[in-house]
């Protein structure tokens, strides 16, 4: 999108998407970001939406999809080789109406198996030594590495936030419950929750924009740093940039929040896994990972302590949390990005999605390793608008103070 | 299932399959309750539970499912031309979970479209010119004319307690949120909830108990009777017949719980449906019913009317409404099945459906036209084995006062 000449107009998304393929083409070697790619389908698309009659609001932009979410006639296998050879028969709602909006949907990125913890192939494009993250590993990986302009993601305990900050991007885990979760796996229904990466806060804003027809919002006036307890697990480089852009956003620190909301999510995302994942777990054992396994195995939860974690969590004092204070910044995630292999501790995102608040993950710091750090901002219920007003606002300082984003300043 | 001699037990599922068939050919022609039978997979799973080492605790139990529900490798079209070809990829949990304990699946009963209002070609077979009401058509019908022991069925307004109460069988409702929704379609997740209908209160205190392995609990000590603000909507017989039992029942009248509630069912169940269904409605709308696609289009519902519909829900006082009491008696319809060609009014479920309650509907009386009455109990939340308990402790009274379900009393 070089231009905005009446010619450059008329195929605005067929040059996208001609773009977005051509860079799959060159990197996908290395970053293994994809699990199908529909190259026909997409420009079909592509030409549907330069041909449209009405000016549509997402014209121009591409989209990946993570293999979780279904997308009609492509594959929708989960990461698991359970699901080999299983196809969509339709698009999941969200998709549907990006597609109606003007998105071109590109292809199926790599997930997580099941969307828990084994990694699939993708690598880190900042230096693919390192992980993605996941769960969301390959639409975290292709928007960072340039494949396409967004892509889907979910998250459960951090599988949007985490990945965003180790890759270098934009994560967006929208309030709980606004966007429909028909025709992507349900692994914990009373977290999971869809959202997307993008390059940067403004094409977040554009997307969320276009879904909902809400009015922008002024970004927030009272910012937290909230440290939690986990503030021992996040490296040096990640303190001292918290600590520093907190304090040059004048943010005012909040006690953090108990531990027992991270055992809490973590009796609700077992006892609901186990229930929703008892096909797989009863006809095709041999065919989970044996961390997998032994997660859904075990002893069961109790319906009498799981029904207390509801309780906990429903009754939690949201407001002392956030202290009078309307967003709150904590790290995105422990640090830069882990080794290939793993996809890093979500402990700093489990209890924002416990207690389904909008949060947003951005760069703006770089570590010792030389690799990204992310930013985690979090909203009350639907606040979405603040937090991502909040969010261009801050990354139109750092792109003031440093030229660009991929010019951010080492941390230490 | 006529006896327990060892012959008898090592061909249990088998018998009670080949029975279920036999009925199924003899009857369907009549009551259209199938969309699928799929014979021979039925009789494999059959041999494979008369095999098992194990004694599976509901091994001679057939099932009839919904066709909103996946069964691996057989259709799921939801009652429309869009879904026409769709195929599970695998079971639905809770149905994967059933087969584990030993029920055998028959195939997939008729569904109103989508769930909603446009019914199947299922007759009442108390009365072929009836409806079995909907939009859990099919496994009402399939099990009140004896082709399985049990049907699956789903609903988001009245769609298990109203074909229950139309057909003379029991159907039940749990309490929100218990049973895994996944391989479900999914048309208002703030109240869809999965149910299943059987013969008698027994057999569903049996499948209950093998699912959740909970002990059982006694009948409810205080029961209300609660009118609604539908009562003048019932008809005499049904007055008549609730009013007698809840003053055999010794029940003490409670107000009547406000109609602000169907509102706020209303609006959040037309504000779900058009994000669930979005796909539908964006890509294939000619192919919905007038009805649906009326339901869908015209102005949305404002994001604030439906928070404000959550809010009110949830802050609702449940307590107030049940003035003491542990189980509430309400009608379970407004009467008689109505005529064939419609699904009848939902008002008596509605709230019961909107709070999360678990409900349960049993046979009680007959109208004047010779068709079933049900009677509506309604427990608070987690209440499930005290709510079954009741309705088991009401038909051992019927039963013994009059011989059998079969033979119940007029209600004028």
């Amino acid at each position: 999108m070089k231009g905005s000449s009446i010619a450059d107009l008329e195929s605005l998304a067929v040059s996208a998407t001609d773009q977005a393929l051509a860079r799959i083409d060159a990197r996908e070697r290395s970053i293994h970001a994809w699990v199908q790619v529909d190259a026909d389908g997409a420009r079909q698309q592509a030409l549907l939406v330069d041909k449209s009659s009405m000016s549509l609001p997402l014209a121009g932009l591409t989209l990946g999809v993570k293999d979780i979410i279904d997308v009609g006639g492509m594959q929708c296998e989960c990461g698991s080789a359970i699901f080999k050879g299983r196809q969509a028969f339709s698009d999941a709602p969200l998709v549907a109406r990006l597609k109606a909006l003007g998105m071109v949907v590109v292809g199926k990125t790599a997930t997580a198996e099941f969307a828990y913890l084994s990694p699939p192939e993708t690598r880190n494009p900042v230096d693919t030594a390192y992980s993605p993250g996941g769960s969301s590993s390959g639409s975290a990986a292709a928007v960072a590495d340039g494949h396409v302009s967004a892509a889907l993601g979910t998250q459960t305990a951090g599988s949007i936030l985490r990945p965003a900050s180790f890759c270098g991007v934009v994560g967006y885990k929208p309030t709980y419950g606004r966007f429909s979760r028909v025709g992507v796996l349900s692994a914990s229904p009373s977290v999971d929750t869809v959202g997307w990466f993008t390059k940067d806060v403004k094409t977040t804003i554009r997307i969320r924009k276009a879904l909902t027809g809400a009015m922008s919002a002024g970004p927030a006036v009272r910012l937290g740093l909230c440290r939690t307890v986990h503030w021992s697990k996040a490296n040096e480089a990640m303190r001292l940039a918290v600590e520093r852009i907190a304090q040059r956003l004048s943010a005012s620190e909040v006690s953090s929040p108990t531990a027992i909301l991270d055992d809490v999510h973590a009796t609700i995302m077992r006892h609901e896994m186990r229930e929703e994942l008892a096909t797989q777990f009863l006809q095709s054992p041999a065919l989970l990972s044996t961390s997998l396994s032994t997660y859904l195995g075990g002893d069961p939860i109790s319906q009498t302590d799981y029904l207390a974690a509801l309780d906990y969590r429903d009754s939690f004092d949201v407001e002392a949390m956030f202290a009078g204070n309307d967003v709150l910044v904590t790290p995105g995630a422990c640090g830069e990005a882990v080794a290939f292999g793993s996809t890093g501790d979500p402990c700093f995102n489990r209890f924002v999605t416990l207690l389904g608040l909008p949060s947003i993950a951005l760069p703006f710091a770089v570590g010792t390793k030389g690799l990204p750090l992310g930013l985690q901002l979090i909203a009350r219920k639907d606040q979405d608008e603040m937090l991502v007003a909040t969010a261009a606002h801050i990354e139109a300082r750092l792109i003031a103070e440093h030229g660009s984003l991929d010019s951010l300043p080492f941390a230490v």
